[in-house]
């Protein structure tokens, strides 16, 4: 037996669930564990995840896309099969903000996160030694006047090398160029230290600061080319008070960054995210 | 057109969401609304509520339960239909604290709470002027050295004769009696001021008080015979500090109670939840 | 005995606390029950709150500003003094969303509120049963085409009528003028159903839903000429998911406009709240 | 200049805090940093928090304790002085869960905590790589049968020999004996992994589940004589679901572990923290 995870969003329609439900049972005399869905009334549209049981052989043998794909063209279904045992590989990119891959890595080696962190990029050389404690290759890939675009193409291509299914920018000091993110659709998360849509760019801290907010925030999201406006997939605050410097703000801040980066993370491998348009779907 | 939920739980067997998805559409040509499902891995059952349409002459000519009973049987489900149209009839019980009786009735004329509240009873006359001024009938029911029984048997009465289908005690500062308690099963709603297991019993804010806690909660939860063991419907959690006196608990504890209270009441009125044991699924 | 709460900012020196101690405690004999403090680092500013207790003849006889004056001059304070006996007149100002309204009043009546809550003012008449069910004065200024500068003259005389200190903006949906806010500084509270400083302006609730943000917040704030962007004093969030349509934001809005902006006047009438520039301290 | 921080707490009295404000800047001509007070009205008992600056020759010439006894006898103070300076050296006690040792190592690494983390002693080994990684000496003291006694023992000698001033039980799976205990009152600092007092002892996660919470908490408090019942520094709690099984929880709770772990040996460095009876004061 295996377990699968099937994605789908389509226009809403009468008989969509009854259709996908009998096509497993019927095709891959599939067990439903789990099914979750969602409606957009103002959109219209249909989300779904299913978590389903079948023969390991009868889903390999009877390619799913040849036999789905016909009621996905009759829907008009965009949808995506993952198989659960098989472990996506993960590159992390930092800076020298280390807590949130600290944090990470622990996670990874306890347990927490079903994957394979194959590839550690740093633009600074700090994150090494924590990477090869935890057995990770790590690149240092510095970057200096003028050759973002060249680091960027050797960034691209250890992710190629290392065979990698999904990028996460722990706390990376560097914006991606548009071309860079174009290649990897919501398959980049960050996490940025506020709580989006306020502070957006840089220094958020010292911005909820000067404003006198009671709340800090940090919210992790997909990249896309425009900055911090990618869809969001978790957002956490934190209590400020008038006693509390910037030094205070970034120190609390991090607690939040490492808790919805992480979240977000494992929703990801998960199978949990379903985006559309500047949002997302989350399945419990 | 009409909406209705259904709640089913049953034993966790193959085949049970297609079976009860075909059963909706073969017979009632039915389009799903919403699904979800839960299941408890450790006593291996299955939980789901599924919100669907049909045409309203299709759903009173054939005669659900008739109709239904056979697969119910089949997976021995526990299983109830709710047409949405319906609204339940509510009692509030209240004693002195006006604070949960005022917020329920404002939620109720703002249009949040989809019922119809028919009475409100008191052990105390405090409720009547709040009761008379959203329009809602009150009736006294002080309570005396042992004439208790005899009062529970009139507010019984009073509960048949308004046809009510749900009691909510809105800090009703009375134990009701086991046989009380009994004819209603999972049809009365309480509120506890603590974070119920913690607390339980009498002045639960002073004991908060008294052990030195950082966080003071409430519960609400179905009534059981068993006092504040019932199962757990919502809870949530304020800060305190040791500035807060006994009279800063009870003021913060306030806004949790008619919180946590009030999801708990449109939860119930929207068929959400279920209870199992001592616990209850509650679906988004 | 009689009690009474003074304020203080003025650019932070050494000796500033003793010297104020000392004035108290030699002047007027009095017994510090509480003393809060805070400072600014980046623009060297203190701030405190002193709470004391001392014989009410001798506060009176002996004049504090002709005895305070010399110290506050030496140290360039800004100072007020307040005794906690005196209890400030409120207004609260309303449109057709009542549950701020509802809730401000059943505190008031809890006896959650020291204060006196002399007036309410309505854009709209909805707000008259309840303030009249609370046996407050409503007083109805309705706005038409071309005739918000009269209105406003209206309700200011209504304020003077009524000796008002502190103005609540309780959902008021009309935006006043540079001059009204102007003859009301730092005495106007209002509620601002987002997290500011996003979804500044209208219809917050709809732009939280548009970009998809997993948390929703309100703000209490004292108001200035700039919309929403005057001094904080209360925020607050709650958790949303793609299940919650635009009319769920509102409702679960509700419950944190009541809480934040019901802290905003508790503290103000505590004498809890120093505004300096556009932020505020709070002592706890 | 040196920085110092004075706490005192002493039965309440009129006169107190002029006393100490007076003696702090006529003996060493301090300049107050901040102060923080609290009374317990129950118990009629005044707490102060003082951070102040002042020459560090004067401080030291001038011995504290010989000046400043006379006023504390007066007063029947309970008082301690610590220079921000002394960085206080910590003992860090870890079986097999890593979460929580990682995360501290982390943050002293970080420089959130200004301490010496100078020893980690573990009845396991797992601990020892990290230690050694973030360069702390491990100590491996095993518990077998019959042994506990003995080595405690042991452990005892290496908080002597390591000068150890606090102790931290970082998810430390083992109960110390009311004697090693009675050695170190109020500098064990425990993180339990419940809301206490909800759910003392073993296992809190399983009873969790059985009860059916809707919140799961996580408690840090100095270790006292009896289980679980020490004063309580801080509590957070995280929102859980039906869909969550046990190893869920035990995953959301190490998130609300580490935080309440870190933020008590933070207050506790920072000297913010005073214990009376079964509480404490925490100074923000």
């Amino acid at each position: 037996m295996t377990k699968a995870v099937l994605l789908i969003d389509c226009p809403d329609r009468k008989g969509l669930v009854a259709a996908i439900m009998n096509f497993l049972v019927s095709e891959y005399d599939a067990n439903i564990l789990h099914a979750g869905q969602h409606q957009d009334a103002e959109t219209n549209r249909f989300f779904m995840r299913i978590e389903f049981e079948c023969a390991a052989e009868l889903l390999h043998e009877r390619a799913f896309a040849g036999r789905f794909q016909q009621i996905a063209d009759e829907y008009q279904m965009r949808w995506s099969l993952a198989e659960s045992e098989v472990r996506q590989r993960i590159c992390l990119f930092v800076s020298q903000h280390l807590h949130c891959l600290a944090d990470l890595l622990q996670r990874y080696q306890a347990g927490e996160l079903e994957c394979e962190i194959a590839l550690v990029i740093g633009n600074h050389p700090d994150g090494e030694k924590l990477a090869s404690f935890y057995g990770i290759p790590f690149r240092y890939t510095p970057i200096a006047n003028g050759n973002k675009a060249k680091v960027e193409q050797q960034q691209l291509e250890l992710l190629r090398e290392y065979d990698i299914d999904l990028v996460i920018l722990a706390r990376y000091m560097q914006i991606l160029s548009e071309d860079f993110v174009k290649e990897w659709p919501a398959r980049i998360i960050n996490v940025h230290h506020s709580f989006l849509p306020a502070f957006i760019g840089a220094r958020p801290y010292h911005a909820a600061f000067n404003r006198g907010v009671k709340l800090i925030g940090a919210t992790s999201h997909y990249v896309t080319a425009v900055l911090d406006e990618g869809p969001i997939i978790e957002q956490d605050v934190t209590r400020v008070t008038q006693g509390d410097t910037i030094p205070d703000l970034i120190r609390k801040g991090r607690d939040l960054e490492r808790v919805v980066l992480s979240r977000a993370v494992r929703w990801h491998l998960d199978h949990r995210i379903l985006h559309y348009g500047n949002k997302t779907v989350i399945f419990d």
